[in-house]
């Protein structure tokens, strides 16, 4: 097992490929290969394999179909030589990494994370992920790429909009992280690609301070990152919206019941409520394809009808309850257990609030 | 990830399954269905997968059937609490160990390996596996258990081949390690079940000693476990020889090349011919179903037709060569890069040596 903190690499430039060595294969997505500057770089590695990026790659049904392939195409070079470079976003990077976990016992993994959201979030961090039986990310491992490259003209090169859909982590970094994160999440002057990569070395620092206490989520710390993942991951669900969004919203409501629960006074909650970054982040939505999205919208269900979903989440813990991430005010989160009923009274509750 | 060393019960009854709690899956070879006393204990286990044993159990092609069906058994349950529970030899082992380290990214597991060769090997030291493409291992994971239970009437219920076949590998430990392991070894009045049960806690004390050194083969020194193993794959492969029984022979043929290449001295060498565990698994040998096995039949073969067994021992390795264990004596291991091409001459003398 390598250290959970991968060697970061920003760049301004594709790194060259034969920096990797001759035993490299490329897994990337396919997408790619009508990006003529891109393809042109993917087109340098002599064993690649093209996939189709989402869930549908992720599915355990076809993964022996693609392992053999992949088998087949490296069956020529040393397992113990061999990387395995991954250019993707998070389906891509979470299925290429399971790869690499697995591949005789695990070869090096590079990530290079095509989106805004895998840069900041999941290629850092080691988790790989297969879905099974209709349900996310029921197989996989623990295994963190050696290197990860932050390639700029790639990132920027993306359109606006996935830039809106990292919000969410980005935020979510921000409040649990606080400190110089927060001051300068604040302090840009708008939320654009430019500032993202900005921003982005912070970022990814500030995940690898609470990865490298609880690697494996075996002491309860690593939890800390599923701030705002509770009601996100109930939004995304039920609405099928993007997890950077569904996010957004879950942090919206987890700070308001940070409030209601007494966790945050009302001095720090009016400062948060008021904060730039809020502002901001309010703006780049108006500019998004989201601009009508609002909490009204999200909670106007019964609440019962989200029951099932925290019921799911409820099970990837140890404990009777939920635990869900409160915050006190930025850098000082708090993780306290909650029963799935409590959810029912609070999720009527933000219904009036947002009404 | 856990330590690579698990924590080891040698027990004189089987453990009652409710010290595992309440969230656990047994996974069984279903040949325990037809004894009796084992089949009272697996019944206790309200959650249960029965698998054939064998190399087919370890096809990646039917993986996903599997772990459907055990995701759907266990999906009740609590996986961060969840126990994986395995019983059955080798290949139950590194099928069961795959679930257990991809189950949820991960989840407690305990071996009770069921026969001589898994009690002394392949339930220690983490290595999980699946085969690909007609080929062994090619998918896996380094994953120890977490407790190993040795359970006493289980290993000794085996018939006494198991214990023959289980030889191999103890004479390696014990060759690899030297010191008490070797010299009890020599002074056992002869191998059968009960003295392997007593020699059983040296022999995987040793491996465990070899495995924490380079718990991921990175380093190479994991690789002396492939001590006997270089041509014992091969006769494995080209004469369909249970893996152990074909260590046996490997390592004879490694001891002899040692002294050839003059790793060994001479006086080494005939005092190792003459040590008294060799008489004692030469008896064994006479009293197994492999009384007729000769290093004679084994090696009678063109040499050039082993190469491509050896040729595909070398893509394990990260350098273009062999990489060979060979002994100076007792406790005194020593890896060599050998080329392919260099077996062929010895091969042909040991032939002759034999003969």
């Amino acid at each position: 097992m390598a250290s959970f903190s991968s060697r970061l690499n920003f760049v301004s430039q594709w790194p060259s490929p034969k920096k990797f060595g001759d035993d490299v294969l490329l897994i990337y997505d396919r997408i790619f290969d009508r990006h003529p500057k891109v393809a042109s770089w993917v087109k340098q590695f002599p064993i690649r394999y093209a996939v189709k990026s989402g869930e549908d790659l992720k599915s355990l049904q076809s993964f022996p179909v693609h392992m053999n392939t992949i088998l087949q195409k490296t069956h020529h070079l040393s397992a113990r030589r061999l990387k395995i470079v991954v250019l993707g976003g998070g389906s891509v990077g979470d299925f290429g990494g399971f790869v690499a976990s697995v591949y005789k016992r695990g070869v090096e993994l590079i990530h290079i994370p095509s989106t805004w959201l895998s840069a900041m979030d999941s290629a850092h961090g080691g988790k790989t992920a297969l879905n099974a039986r209709g349900a996310k990310n029921q197989v996989g491992t623990f295994y963190p790429a050696k290197e990860v490259y932050l390639v700029k003209p790639l990132l920027l090169a993306q359109p606006a909009e996935r830039g809106f859909e990292a919000l969410g982590e980005l935020i979510k970094m921000a409040l649990l992280a606080g400190g110089p994160l927060y001051r300068k999440l604040n302090a840009v002057s708008t939320l654009n690609a430019g500032t993202l990569w900005q921003l982005l070395p912070l970022v990814i620092r500030e995940k690898y301070k609470i990865v490298q206490k609880d690697p494996e989520e075996k002491k309860g710390l690593r939890h800390l990152l599923n701030f705002g993942h509770t009601m996100g991951h109930v939004f995304e669900a039920h609405y099928g919206l993007p997890h950077g969004v569904a996010v957004l919203a879950g942090l919206q409501f987890a700070m308001e019941w940070s409030y209601q629960k007494g966790f945050m006074n009302q001095k720090d909650y009016l400062k948060l409520m008021q904060a730039k970054f809020w502002q901001k982040a309010v703006k780049a939505k108006q500019q998004s394809a989201w601009k009508n999205l609002s909490m009204l919208a999200l909670l106007s269900e019964k609440p019962q009808s989200f029951v099932r979903y925290l019921e799911q989440d409820k099970k990837k813990t140890s404990s009777q309850d939920l635990r869900f991430v409160f915050l006190k005010n930025p850098g000082k989160p708090v993780i306290a257990e909650v029963k799935v009923q409590d959810f029912l009274p609070e999720i009527a509750r933000q219904q009036s609030f947002w009404g």
